[in-house]
């Protein structure tokens, strides 16, 4: 964890530091454990091949985990403690999808001695497919 | 999970089912293997202890997976397939805390044949401080 970034580690234009996850329904499973959402849509199989997505989804804020991981691998203790998220979820992720979040700095703006960094970001499928698109603001100070 | 929820079904002012949940230290190891998100300040006390943090904190995304469970059971597949989210996380969850998630419909735009159901949410702890802040939008057709 980055314990003190400073302003001037970061530059706009610069990448995020992607992250790549192959989902498996074993880690759909325990994220129902640990967050406690059961939806059969997510764990149960038979139920799940009998409705319109044809089988399991991955839980959305899963994929979004992704996507804060690689916040904290930017940004550390500044994103833990006060970062802000705008996401659109655009397509479910399933059990052997393989996820990979990419991020950028867009701008940085400087106001009564605190940076804003706005960053974008995306959560792709293996097939291109955009899972989850938005951005994250993270204070610096 | 609801199926087919109409726009008839909802109304402007609704309160949504509310969620509570107790943070547990196993339920925030649970969740670093599921995301595989093993970043020490979640999951190692004693490394956790001596930061600023004084202690383990729970994943963000840990505590909007409740908010998330809470818009599911509200508004089933329309959420899960194609919601939008934006929040603020404003404060750490630590072990042993317990969260209740907040939620209502604040106004419902009609647009070609699609309602955009726009929700305020919050996250409280026990001491009634506010962890994370925000709004929500679903689309209904």
């Amino acid at each position: 964890m980055n314990e003190k970034l400073k302003p001037s580690d970061i530059h706009q234009g610069d990448s995020l530091p992607s992250v790549v996850k192959h989902v498996t329904q074993q880690e759909i499973n325990l994220y129902a454990e640990a967050s406690g959402d059961f939806n059969p849509i997510h764990i149960d199989e038979t139920f799940a091949a009998k409705t319109p997505l044809g089988g399991t989804i991955a839980h959305g804020m899963l994929i979004l985990a992704y996507a804060s991981e690689m916040m904290t691998k930017a940004f550390g203790k500044s994103w833990l403690e006060g970062g802000k998220l705008s996401v659109r979820f655009k397509a479910a992720a399933r059990p052997q999808d393989t996820i990979t979040t990419s991020g950028k700095i867009d701008s940085i703006e400087f106001k009564e001695g605190i940076s804003y960094v706005n960053c974008s970001l995306e959560c792709c499928n293996q097939k291109g497919e955009v899972v989850i698109t938005g951005g994250a603001v993270v204070k610096l100070q």
